[in-house]
């Protein structure tokens, strides 16, 4: 279960010809109009890449203007196989003649559909395929696990499992659902920009999360920033932003009233969560469990990754800082292939978080993988490398890796996966 | 032929049981007294890493005792097997009693002598076996081929050849000649310091190069950081600056009159090269073609490369820029797995330049492999792909990627490796 879930939301997936594979490659999900007095929202965040997919391209466009009349989308099409990147002005066209096919069927402005495309790179987009699909896809629209299942396995590339998750919370008296289908698995590193401050610093990662919660635009745009700094890129399977990645957040303002004590009463349509209030972050701390389930989800299936590994960085002087050494190491092809190894080499660890332009002092600094310290204040703990536990910690599938550079108050993370002969396999062959 | 081939040289290598394998493991250079009135100098450039293996520490220090007084270094010995790093204040007194043993025998101060180890991080240098093996490595001291070779044998880790280069050059009436021997090949990408500079943005590179030239500490330091920056740290294997990385030159002031019309009269020592004189351009090319020499034997011998790639970048704002964006790219898994599997991926390539942080126009940006241009103004030229010269590039030892992202001045290069599944098994395994 996933995108339709939240009320208000209808999704489908086909087999457009797009993939040679034959496998399934286009996706619709289409928010119902909002009836009188229901506050619909949506928010975009993109790849910071400077060489953008066409469909990237667009969305800035459609968001800022979307930001200013505090419009909302309609739908979102999506499709697997071609990035639509690279590809001038012709792919700008293929984009809007998606959108503009999807606006007729579903009966709205083209502007309020967001296109995406994942894929391979610098290749046409074959947007006659798409636009004889999308009749069928439309009338296939639909509610419950097949719609999911069939909206979720239509974005996915190199992914070997669909990815989706759901959440649900009380806010106001309205029980407020979350949906969510995602795709990774390779060049991912998502580095999301912020359309309310600046950008921050991503993969094609593909992420769509639907809510029936009431929230304006401009309000959803602001947490989803917060959100995607805090999640999807916090996340590195190659070190290698995309230029399609697209975490894109609908809300309809359909939730219902809850049952039981705390429920609204009556049939009045969800006030709109306000700006700093206790609704808006029980729903930021929701939407967050979503988006960092689906970041795991990605991590996990990362190309040929065989385990992952959870870095914290704690005592930097700020943040940044921490978050920049767990970049480091978590991007580090040797300490990536010694996650791989379950090779407990410290060294490579310390010394990635070393090249990350951050000074500290290695006197001051320890690191501990799983449950054992293996260096202190700048000096290796030698029976930690005996340690059963240790081998332990190494052999799991999700390796915690510890590192404090001093007493600061600056902590940060990243997850990452191991580097496995299967990601060159993958890589070497594949092109994207 | 290496090390020994300049005037006023001895070398040696031999097996002192640091390496499990019982290879040879430790080298000892030394350069002779210098005669009255003839000008030694010698200069080092270390690894810009937070965490610092002993002997960096160590020579940091010495560097900057050098330079106040104009000293020169009289000797350096190497050990590999153990690189005697993140082993806190014991590292340092290990590497300290080397300086001290090595003196003793030399005739020297400790302070004239560099340390340098490379090998497993986080072990405490088993200093008694080196202090053993010293006295019979200083006896074998020689001259000559084997001399050379047994040096460039002794500090090889995961290298699988021996790296050694010479050059020669007329200088001022004089044949100043060098010698020099490097090794790699994981933890490959030196972003070496300047003692003159700011730190510039390192690997366990090691090398070690020997002139007769005669130039003193000051003048040479301010020429080993320019060739660094233009050489080693334009190279990377795996992008992880090592603890240990280490570029030392020693230049003896032995030079002899070059014979013919242009050689030197009498038996005078050779004056010191003049800071911005002819002859400092003609030393600084000749270094510059030693160091970008031993450069690339690290890249064509990095750990599992099948072949290597040089990415220009030509249009940017700034040389820093093009470099940046350059460093990206040979950095990028992605690309390193397309070069490995000969696919003209050029999205790939596209989008790494796009993850640097530098702004660039993708509509004025176009990428030639080889002698075919595979993008221009944004646009893919889809003929490219079938042209049998771009399958032919793919699978040469040496592939040559050229970007240009507009009509700016800044231009820069990298040269990297592919990455292979034996790259993931050295590294799953082998504990550095």
């Amino acid at each position: 279960m996933s995108v339709t879930v939240p009320k208000g939301f209808r999704a489908a997936g086909c087999k457009a010809g797009i993939k040679p594979s034959g496998k399934p490659d286009l996706c619709l999900i289409v928010r119902d109009a909002a009836p009188p007095g229901v506050i619909a929202g949506s928010a975009v965040v993109l790849t910071t890449n400077q060489v953008l997919g066409a469909p990237v391209i667009v969305a800035k466009v459609q968001r800022a203007a979307m930001l200013k009349s505090n419009a909302a989308l309609r739908a979102v099409v999506v499709n697997a196989g071609n990035s639509n990147a690279a590809t001038g002005e012709a792919g700008v066209r293929a984009a809007e003649a998606t959108m503009a096919a999807v606006a007729g069927l579903v009966g709205c402005e083209p502007d309020a559909v967001l296109p995406s495309s994942t894929g391979v790179i610098g290749r046409v987009l074959p947007v006659r395929k798409i636009l004889e699909a999308l009749p069928a896809l439309h009338a296939a629209l639909g509610r419950g696990p097949d719609a999911d299942t069939a909206a979720a396995g239509a974005i996915m590339t190199t992914d070997l499992v669909p990815k989706a998750a759901t959440q649900s919370v009380e806010i106001d008296g309205r029980l407020v659902s979350f949906g969510a289908i995602a795709k990774g698995s390779g060049m991912i590193a998502p580095r999301l920009d912020s359309a309310s401050g600046p950008p921050t610093p991503s993969a094609t990662m593909l992420a769509f999360v639907t809510t029936d919660a009431a929230i304006s635009t401009v309000d959803l745009q602001r947490l989803v920033d917060d959100v995607a700094a805090g999640t999807f890129n916090r996340i590195s399977v190659d070190n290698h932003p995309s230029c399609s990645d697209t975490l894109c957040v609908l809300a309809s303002g359909l939730a219902e009233p809850a049952s039981g004590p705390g429920g609204a009463k009556g049939a009045k349509p969800m006030a709109p969560i306000a700006r700093g209030s206790a609704g808006a972050r029980l729903f930021a701390d929701a939407l967050h469990t979503v988006c960092e389930d689906l970041a795991k989800q990605i991590v996990v299936d990362g190309e040929g990754a065989t385990r992952v590994f959870h870095v914290s960085v704690a005592g930097a002087r700020t943040a940044g800082e921490a978050e920049a050494m767990a970049r480091e190491i978590v991007n580090s092809p040797l300490v990536k292939c010694a996650i791989h190894g379950r090779d407990p080499n410290w060294g490579r660890i310390v010394t990635a978080a070393g090249n990350a332009g951050v000074r500290f002092d290695p006197t001051e600094t320890s690191l501990s993988i799983g449950p054992v310290e293996v260096y202190r204040a700048g000096v290796p703990i030698g029976e930690a490398l005996t340690d059963p536990r240790l081998a332990e910690a190494m052999a799991g599938k999700e390796v915690a890796v510890r590192l404090t550079v001093g007493g600061g108050p600056g902590s940060g993370w990243m997850m990452g996966c191991d580097l496995s002969a299967q990601y060159v396999s993958i890589n070497a062959d594949y092109t994207t």
